[in-house]
């Protein structure tokens, strides 16, 4: 079964992980949102793709959820003793990250090739693609102006009350080399656990058209995200945070939707919507639960 | 006695740090090469003003003589894993002080007034200028073809074989605000032991004029350098590398000179070159060692 994978940060990331240990490399695309991506410090930033990557190279800080294991602050706590910029927290390891994508984009390399030879350095097989090579930025419209996404979601600490979200640049993003080619030979797509407003929603502005079977799996359980805005969105945004408010936001792709066990409850009226379910354990706290959620949502597919 | 201290990195650095110890910041302004600067990862390098900062803030690693005490390398190590250039080591704490510094440029703010924001910030209460706030660059004529300066001396390990100097964008470059100020109220230049060819010339190049007396330590002992590339230079050019060589470098602006015991046979050439000498012990092995010849100098200058 050839899939290809929707993912933010986080959430997107440990399933993409569980989808990687059971797909042979040729078997999964990982998409990433590059809406997330910022300048800072004049290096070029890309979270998610950092996230994804950092995290199926078993690189990744499973503490914090972001960044790199065994990271040391030397680089940023100096720059705050200078009067900088440190409320976004960069790592010793991840700056060199930024510094090498940086040094690379200037040169005029395109993010999907410069992703691919990171992937590689980091022994990454599954195939990893950002979702454009061109700049799209999520801009938060709030009860303060617009925002730009970091400002509002690491300087801000999400306080602002949301009133909408906006792709800067999306309009002339291409989808990057590779990502059309995955959506034509896939057999299905699997929508991540990762916020519908700011993670999914880009890439699918970017990919505009879907052709294949779409399976989401919610990142809200229980009313709430395990990580993340994405409930505090829909509540500000007037919408009962729920599984079944992020089953809607998908409703005229959806396929299939897999939801906690947490949300059983609103299991029929997602079957009511004509989608099929799934009800299982979607938590990944451990690492072995990564696998085994894959492995049920693999199933699940099997089973449409 | 208010002094003005040319110096370039180590050695310069080092006797600066000497002079500081004795006299008090309004009496004291150190003014810089930044020749030796250069673009590289995306980052405004400025080797000798870091050297010199590093030094007169007690954060200098005096193993290395170039860059921090207590460094890490999580950074450029991970940028070597990605395939990016590593040659030039940078430091984690190193690297802060190079991406505030290119945020600071590139926001517009002169390198002086960011060199004065450093100062205060690495609690450094003498004066420290760059020579100038205009890009100049240190190009190496060589038998392998012109050189760009660090390409010269930490990439090729200053192999190729020098022809001369050049000062690029020197014609066009204003010293520093502070640089003439400083020059017209001091009593004496003291030309700290730095690099003729490429520490000194550069700054002399710049400021284009001294009317005060100048005062000159040799670099070279026993005809050799402590560090750096000095006596090797001279031998390429076909100049024996010998105090005396550093003598007739300076002769037509210098009324003193400073050179160590090794050289005192050539003591009497240099008086008569209707120079004034002081020989005494220049090695700065130790830290006490800076004070020790920073004494030796002053007390030199006295009696002029």
């Amino acid at each position: 079964m050839k899939i290809a994978a929707f993912a933010g940060g986080v959430g997107g990331a440990k399933l993409a992980d569980g989808l990687a240990q059971i797909l042979s490399p040729e078997d999964l695309t990982v998409i990433v949102n590059t809406g997330d991506d910022f300048e800072h410090l004049g290096l070029f930033i890309s979270p998610d793709l950092d996230t994804v990557c950092y995290t199926l190279a078993g690189l990744a800080n499973s503490e914090t959820g972001w960044g790199r294991a065994g990271e040391t602050w030397n680089t940023i706590t100096n720059v705050e003793k200078l009067g900088g910029p440190a409320w976004f927290r960069l790592g010793d390891q991840d700056i060199a990250t930024h510094l090498e994508r940086t040094r690379r984009l200037k040169e005029g390399q395109p993010l999907s090739q410069i992703t691919r030879d990171f992937c590689k350095a980091w022994g990454i097989q599954h195939t990893v693609l950002p979702m454009t090579d061109s700049p799209v930025r999520t801009m938060v419209a709030s009860d303060e102006g617009e925002l730009a996404f970091q400002e509002y979601f690491v300087h801000r600490r999400c306080e602002p009350k949301v009133r909408g979200f906006r792709f800067d640049g999306v309009e002339a993003a291409e989808p990057a080399p590779g990502v059309h080619e995955a959506l034509e030979t896939v057999d299905v797509v699997v929508f991540c656990p990762s916020n519908p407003w700011v993670s999914i929603d880009p890439i699918l502005q970017v990919v505009k058209e879907i052709r294949k079977p779409v399976v989401a799996v919610s990142p809200i359980i229980g009313g709430k995200t395990v990580k993340g805005p994405a409930a505090k969105m829909y509540a500000e945004l007037g919408i009962e945070p729920s599984a079944l408010a992020v089953a809607n936001h998908y409703r005229t792709i959806l396929q299939g939707f897999v939801l906690d066990n947490a949300d059983s409850n609103i299991e029929s009226v997602i079957k009511d919507l004509n989608i099929k379910t799934l009800v299982t354990d979607t938590l990944m706290n451990e690492p072995a639960d990564r696998k085994r959620l894959a492995d049920d949502v693999l199933h699940f597919i099997g089973s449409l």
